[in-house]
């Protein structure tokens, strides 16, 4: 999911920086390593990046390019593409160092809240690509269906399909049980 | 939540008429009664309609302007904006009478299939707004989070509201028990 992710934020005319909690390498991305939590260490490189930044998370496999672009594009001081749930799955900010991120828990209005307290405009931009995260079995039919990366690619060389029984879809991975656990 | 379609769809510049299975006014917009089944009652309508058409589903409140405008400036034959689970949420149509539709049991990749095969092309336009159904008790969260209509404040007027439990977010509604069922 983060090549899917890596790929489309760079077509886009992004400069991946990959912040990880542990050890971690990826090509030629750079690597930030901080073992603190996700606000934390966002908020550490938040306050020493007077420009531009975009923030978005690995397990977004459908964004492409062109959605990275819309949301990149924006004129609004922060730009948001909430997740399922109430959870903020991307922010385009232009000037990284006004604003602090706030995740879990409701962040999307966190986030709206902050920005409207600092006095930052804030746009909403409206993306299914960017808003579907891959979380839960169920979620891996978006995947089958919308990705066009490796994700889905990798899924299906798993064995993996999209079922249609009784006029609802799931998926099923051939030849495994029903309690097939798979770690993506 | 058809209020909140039908002004999204007029504001947008779509004249609605409403497809219905039952004897049903609506302020002044037209109505069609038809007891057929969703295909086929769209099906007789796409056949007479040479030109233009948005077909657009009744529960999908968060539904604004800007993204109907976005589905309808498609320069494609056929635009869609898939739901979740391998649905179609909204196709728009220049030549409605060269389509038809197969709605139920992963329509998304049918009604792709369906463009392919009358040599139609077809535009994928990234929404989540139309792409979020309100079919489940879950779904509420995101009509109180992103909702801009009417539905939102219905919601509200009864006393839903979003909560947040262990980083969860979830619906509650204030005197009602966890069973209390909501017909919306």
């Amino acid at each position: 999911m983060l090549c899917d992710v890596v790929a489309a934020a760079r077509e886009a005319g992004c400069e991946p920086l990959i912040l990880s909690t542990e050890p971690f390498t990826f090509g030629d991305a750079r690597v930030t390593l901080d073992e603190h939590g996700l606000n934390d260490a966002l908020n550490d490189l938040l306050s020493r990046t007077p420009g531009h930044l975009l923030i978005l998370m690995a397990d977004l496999p459908l964004t492409t390019p062109d959605a990275v672009r819309r949301l990149t594009s924006s004129t609004a001081d922060v730009a948001i593409v909430p997740g399922r749930g109430g959870g903020t799955n991307a922010i385009y900010l232009h000037r990284a160092d006004r604003f602090r991120v706030s995740y879990y828990g409701g962040s999307f209005c966190k986030h709206r809240e902050i920005a409207r307290e600092a006095g930052l405009t804030c746009e909403i931009i409206d993306s299914f690509r960017i808003h579907t995260d891959i979380d839960e079995k169920e979620d891996l039919v978006e995947l089958l269906i919308h990705g066009e990366g490796l994700s889905r690619i990798y899924l299906e060389e798993l064995g993996f399909s999209v079922t249609i029984e009784r006029g609802r879809t799931g998926v099923e991975r051939k030849g495994a049980g029903e309690d097939s656990v798979l770690v993506l």
